[in-house]
């Protein structure tokens, strides 16, 4: 294909895209097919001859949409936003035209400097701490990690090197492995499952601490655990604050286990995936308090700013704990700027060596909403979630399950965790709408997520009335089946 | 914006990335700023109005171009090639449009079924062992990772997880860490940087092995280093071996290493992330020879295959080795397929959670080259490269350093390493060409890389002009400095 044809196909694909998007709420949400689909309706190998664009772009329609899951549908209400701009497409194309690889800042100095300062952008859009800042001549900073499961692991590991170095430096006999074994991280029982991953890649316990009646984790729990691993000889080292839980939005203490973290001299993290945008708006930047205390934050403008996935934004406050914990320079990647003390190159503060230029996606993002168009998307959503909140408070056969503070409602039929289950069966096999479940304590609950950016107050309450509905039928069937018992 | 204007602005995109990929020859491969030159350029902060798609556009030429490395440009022989072709940048707005995170089956069916029937294509076009592909019931399968460093530390990590559980099973005792202690992972001393990293984050030692006079790990390097650690109590577990080094292309004696992995019962992870892609071409598969004995396989299709970044292929012999290392199931994740042994959830074969739909990528572009395509551009590469040897031969004043296989030549003037340096520093400050150096034993080499997808004869021709002109420049300099020094 040359660049005749792409000019060609390559407007063919943005009405494509166009059309899937404003057409989108014409498909089902959630896909009819069942596991090994696809294998059948492809050939077993690639064909030796080349083939044509048309003949590929039906199969698209053909075989790809009937297999996806469309997490852009205004009925998608499962997990948590993903984000999608047509500004930030836009960017994404630029950003493959480009096709630069900026593990060093000479690979393309534009793509690391942009970065740098769209992350400086974004930290003040959420007012934080200026420490997190690079400005010109910062300790801290910012990188675009993939995700937050990778801004975890980068923390753990920089928190790790940390405290390995810091023992070794008091006590020189003492291996690696010596103290690695009595290390010690912690986050509440809340945290998401890649806490734990982390933990399992460095080699690290990780302890779950008990969250209070709210799910947020609070100083005596914190400080308990801690001073029971000290008195064992364990040494504390890493913890992660959530706000904004995966299962219910929960929101640590951070202004609680803040200070801890200081006075014991622990590396606190603090993972706002989800909730982190809503800090742009003054409103919920209440909610960040006690970031000052941490080491690093981290959250994913690629779920709820518009920012297209991947684009997980991460700050610390020493860039060295970064760069000291990852740094290795061969020769084929030094360049004659990298001891100037001058430039940054990220490749020293993420786990691949390879990286794209994402803080385009940023760039297109801020300045074609304008903070204000972005805290204007915040508020519609989080409004959304209450509108939806005031309708399940409205039926007494349900109940709300957790505080709704942003977008996400965590709600129930009152009664067992069979009834719940069988519920989201019925509304996750009708495929109107899709959701997904969680665990709140020993309760099965059902997570209303707002997700989509076209998603509109009509599409909640059609969610709703058809949630409703199904909860009558599935109620009604329950009843005939024990009258249909007691007559036997 | 809404999708009326995307339609218009995506047309417009699609015009400036054909006019910018054909008009590339024409821009200075290396650009001249200086660190910090981008910050002045911009605001400092993000705008709190909207701004237009024309004033970011106009942007793009004024602020981002000029701090540009042109990755694609024909004058760019720096590195290792990055993928660029119409095909997946039209794929990839797709992928965009779609937007889901595949981190399960049920996130996206299409998304993660379509990336292990594309896995087992390109196993298929590399004539891999059957038993590294899913098939219809495999034990072995694909999946796509962001980078080769990726790869080399999931690898690294499911050994770790193997062999500290295979040992704990044997000897309940036995702590993790007492186990991690003694772990030693090898490579040889080519191996990528991101092989140490992996064993720094992995927190195991990592031994080099000394290559041989082609640059290459043979048995008896390997066998003695396993021997001596094993004396010493330690435990061999890993080892990477490398299929064209990054910085000569040379090529491990696999037909030597692999049985003395399957021997020792130590982990064989073979990255070709490069080279891989020439493994296509039955003229070049005989390098692979050997993969039979690993337990996983890597290399980069977004190197040297067309398919843009990111595209890592990585194989393993048994996938339960890598779900096994990693799986942990939270209930929001959870869905009713899960447990039928029926599907993939791909996040359990990879570091992070989120992953995008970049099967579509290879699947576009397997079928618009055809394998006979891709083989004409991988053989096009390896033909410029030797075409460029053969300059290299015809001047006295130069030598090859390493033998040419591929698509890169080690080259340099006969002399001092201060010489090449300045020779290098020469190149690169007349940005008319852009090359890396590389260190092979104690000698600085010029890499000269065929990188670009427009690359041509012409273009290698006016390089090697270029690059001989600056030579008999410095060469001259030299002479006469020599002659003032005996004048004074």
């Amino acid at each position: 294909m040359n660049a005749r044809e792409f000019r060609r196909r390559g407007k063919e694909m943005v009405d494509y895209v166009a059309d899937y998007l404003e057409g989108i709420e014409g498909r089902q949400v959630y896909p009819d097919v069942e596991p090994g689909y696809l294998r059948p309706l492809l050939p077993t190998a690639a064909p030796q001859e080349p083939e044509t664009f048309e003949d590929i772009i039906k199969d698209v329609e053909k075989i790809i949409m009937p297999g996806v899951t469309h997490w852009h549908s205004p009925y998608f209400f499962a997990y948590f936003p993903t984000a999608s701009s047509y500004p930030a497409l836009l960017a994404d194309m630029l950003c493959g035209a480009i096709g630069c690889i900026g593990f060093s800042w000479a690979a393309s100095p534009a793509c690391t400097e942009l970065e740098t300062v769209m992350m400086d952008w974004l930290g003040k859009m959420l007012q934080l701490p200026g420490v997190f800042l690079a400005g010109e001549a910062g300790e801290g900073g910012g990188v675009i990690q993939g995700s937050a499961s990778e801004a975890t692991l980068v923390a753990l590991l920089a928190a790790r090197t940390k405290v390995t170095r810091c023992l070794q430096a008091a006590s020189p006999g003492l291996t690696q492995a010596a103290i690695v074994e009595k290390l010690v991280a912690y986050a509440s029982d809340q945290a998401h499952s890649s806490v734990e991953r982390a933990g399992l890649i460095g080699g690290v316990k990780l302890k779950a601490i008990p969250s209070d009646g709210k799910f947020a984790m609070r100083a005596s729990a914190l400080q308990e655990a801690l001073e029971r691993d000290k008195a064992e000889g364990l040494i504390p080292f890493f913890v992660v604050a959530t706000l904004g839980t995966t299962s219910c939005c929960s929101f640590d203490n951070l202004l609680e286990v803040g200070p801890i973290c200081h006075e014991e001299d622990v590396w606190l993290h603090v993972d706002a995936a989800y909730a982190g945008s809503a800090f742009i708006c003054p409103e919920f930047r209440h909610l960040l308090n006690g970031v000052e205390y941490a080491d690093s934050f981290n959250f994913n403008p690629h779920k709820w700013l518009l920012v297209n996935f991947d684009c997980s934004a991460m700050w610390v406050k020493k860039r060295t704990d970064l760069t000291g914990a990852f740094k290795l320079d061969p020769v084929y990647l030094k360049h004659s700027h990298q001891d100037s003390g001058l430039i940054t190159d990220y490749r020293h503060w993420q786990l691949p060596l390879g990286r794209r230029f994402r803080s385009l996606k940023m760039w297109f993002v801020f300045r074609m909403y304008g903070v204000k168009g972005l805290q204007a998307y915040i508020r519609k959503h989080v409004q959304l979630s209450h509108e939806f909140e005031a309708l399940v408070h409205q039926d007494p056969r349900f109940e709300i399950c957790a505080e709704v503070t942003l977008g996400l409602v965590c709600f129930r039929l009152k009664g067992s965790n069979k009834l719940n289950e069988a519920l989201l069966e019925r509304i996750n096999s009708a495929k109107k709408i899709h959701l997904v479940p969680c665990h709140l304590r020993d309760q099965f609950v059902l997570r209303f997520a707002i997700c989509s950016r076209t998603v509109e107050s009509a599409h909640v309450q059609l969610a709703w009335e058809h949630i409703r509905g199904l909860a009558t039928d599935l109620l009604g069937a329950q009843k005939e089946e024990k009258a249909d018992r007691k007559l036997k």
